[in-house]
């Protein structure tokens, strides 16, 4: 839905909502079983929140699209992910709270693996600790660029974010990183005209730390990609008049709550520990977007039988849910990630939505089979937030 | 569908279609027994003609929305409602054959009660009788008001319609309905610079009708909202290639229907007029819109069982409808209204679309439930009158 018609319907409620999304939800069944994850997986409170909710799939970004962590968390926050794209220097740069300004480009980067002609061996550099990474972005804070103020930030293991701050840049910077094994890192250049003169410092700055790590092994280079500037977007609380937190770990999803204006919590690793801070927090906001990460993490792992368990940890979490009686609960996925294919994936993804106000589905349990007796259909998934918005008596009716 | 588009598709054929509204047609589970009105209505004809059809659920503004009753009639006569807006004033006015002209400005009255305070303290005078306001109105139409006309017309009970006409006037003029009670009516303001003469106007006539309705208790206060001027917009005739009729007793339907180029019959109260008069008419149009009104109110009103028995009135027309072998029949709702919400609501509306030339369905009878499983899925309810057009053999192919 376009947001200027959210802005137009919404009105404030004393009702609260919670979106609490399993991060790569949807699978595939499993060659042996023709069971998929959640199929095998132990789901006694999900099952039984299947029969007393709305059921169907979402559709991240469009039929066939496989989407990223971004554009996947985007829709399910009611934007459209193909009108509000991001780019992922911005989304690391705000996740690990770097005060981004306006003007400033951001970058995503890795530590990576060269051999000795140059060619990259290892785009991760084995994944170095978090601890190796932030003596080695130390390094790289004492390269000089020109007139302009270079930042680096230690993210996790192998990340860290590259800033550049200064008049008159642009984010039109080619990546350096090819994202393949085997080839060499690429030149920094520009996409446009407009971006000459940033691409130049980049590649300069890039030479330095190419020099500066170059007896560093396993993290003997580095690589850059998603260049990108802070964007102005709408912020929830004005559009749909709610009060929004996000309670995420990662980085990634806390800079993509915080970018729609969501409250990032701070929040420890464990799911317990979300369920934690929600209760915690739980009178201070009416709009909660919890995150659960690791059936991503199985799936893209390839390993089925952990994501069945992550499954079942998320599971135990239900519970405590349902027991804060919010007036609307949805569970989601940002997209689908099948353990046999250890990648995201374009399947729509399985959504359930529990309110007073449903009309009775037929669906036994929460599986991607029993889900298409579902009355909610394959939908988009930007419409979701809407149809929770409806269910929490905060739209107005459109229209005498 | 882009009126354009149907502009361009449509064609002229021998052939006949009946959209039958059961105007708030969807609801939801009863409490105790877990099935909606529907599923506890009697209703023979209905379930007979849903396993006969193309079964499926319209959606008539978005996910989400709840429609008032201009944008549920206007998407099922295949008007975009997000595009096709139109204001009260409008729809009240020409519902009662006034003969709204292009530069007059229209507003939906309500006499009210207001306390010695001036706070309102029944925005509906207690619903006097028709004759009542009427007896008010002839008192209003004294009120002079500086270089232009004005109009009041009596509507039904405490409604009437005032109309200002005259030359450089302005819709853009706030509602002095709070829409609430226990607030004061609104002064008429300017909702933009082009509006502030016409609203000083507006402005004068309301402290004139304050000071001759001062005595008239319950009805001593006027309240005026959906300041509009006259739409142009494109007339079914003319994009659909059709003759369209309107059957519809209520004045907001008729004006609806009236919008859009249909000829809306003089017709009674009860559902046996309605089904006289399309009988009388058969010959003279292709398509109808019949209008069944009290499944809403009933809804509206909280009432369950009297939903329930409005649907077994309503089934009893649906063999009169059968046996004037229409090519294409079409019954639905131009929103839901749940008797146990006692209000519109944005789930959504049963459909079921009967021709020749339909896939055979399995749906066991007219139920949300049941319906589910039809092949039409869940879809625009503005898409409904092109697939009737479809099966009509009014569409030419598109393309070579």
């Amino acid at each position: 839905m376009d947001l200027d018609l959210v802005r137009e319907l919404a009105q404030e409620a004393d009702t609260k909502i919670v979106l609490f999304v399993m991060d790569g939800l949807g699978g595939l069944p499993h060659p042996e079983t023709g069971r998929t994850e959640l199929e095998t997986a132990y789901t006694p409170h999900l099952d039984m929140l299947a029969r007393e909710s709305a059921c169907g799939f979402t559709v991240p970004v469009g039929t066939g699209i496989t989407p990223g962590s971004g554009p996947g968390h985007l829709a399910l926050f009611g934007y459209d992910p193909l009108v509000y794209n991001i780019g992922r220097g911005v989304l690391e740069a705000v996740g690990i709270d770097f005060d981004l300004q306006p003007s400033d480009v951001a970058a995503r980067g890795n530590f990576c693996t060269v051999d000795a002609s140059g060619r990259i061996i290892d785009r991760r550099a084995g994944r170095i600790s978090t601890e190796e990474s932030t003596r080695l972005v130390e390094g790289l804070r004492n390269i000089r660029v020109d007139g302009v103020q270079a930042f680096v930030e230690p993210v996790r293991e192998h990340r860290f974010v590259f800033v550049l701050r200064g008049d008159g840049l642009s984010d039109a910077v080619a990546d350096t990183d090819p994202q393949k094994e085997g080839a060499e890192p690429l030149p920094a250049g520009a996409i446009s005209p407009a971006g000459q003169a940033t691409a130049a410092l980049v590649a300069k700055w890039v030479e330095e730390a190419r020099r500066y790590l170059a007896d560093k092994a396993p993290a003997n280079m580095a690589l850059l990609r998603g260049f990108a500037r802070l964007p102005s977007w709408p912020a929830m609380p004005d559009v749909f008049k709610l009060r929004p937190a996000a309670v995420a770990h990662y980085p990634m999803y806390r800079g993509l709550a915080k970018l729609v204006g969501m409250e990032a919590l701070a929040v420890e690793p464990a799911l317990d520990d979300s369920i934690a801070t929600l209760q915690e927090n739980w009178g201070r906001f009416d709009f909660f977007f919890v995150h659960y990460k690791y059936t991503d993490t199985a799936g893209e792992d390839g390993d089925f039988d952990r994501k069945v368990a992550k499954f079942a940890e998320a599971d135990t979490a239900i519970k405590s849910l349902i027991e804060l009686e919010p007036d609307v609960l949805m569970i989601a996925g940002d997209h689908s990630t099948p353990a046999t294919m250890a990648a995201h994936s374009w399947h729509p993804v399985p959504f359930i939505l529990r309110s007073k106000n449903i009309r009775a589905d037929e669906c036994g349990m929460f599986s991607e089979t029993e889900l298409q007796r579902g009355s909610l259909g394959t939908f988009p998934a930007m419409e979701a937030l809407p149809l929770a918005m409806a269910h929490a008596g905060r739209f107005k009716k459109y229209g005498a």
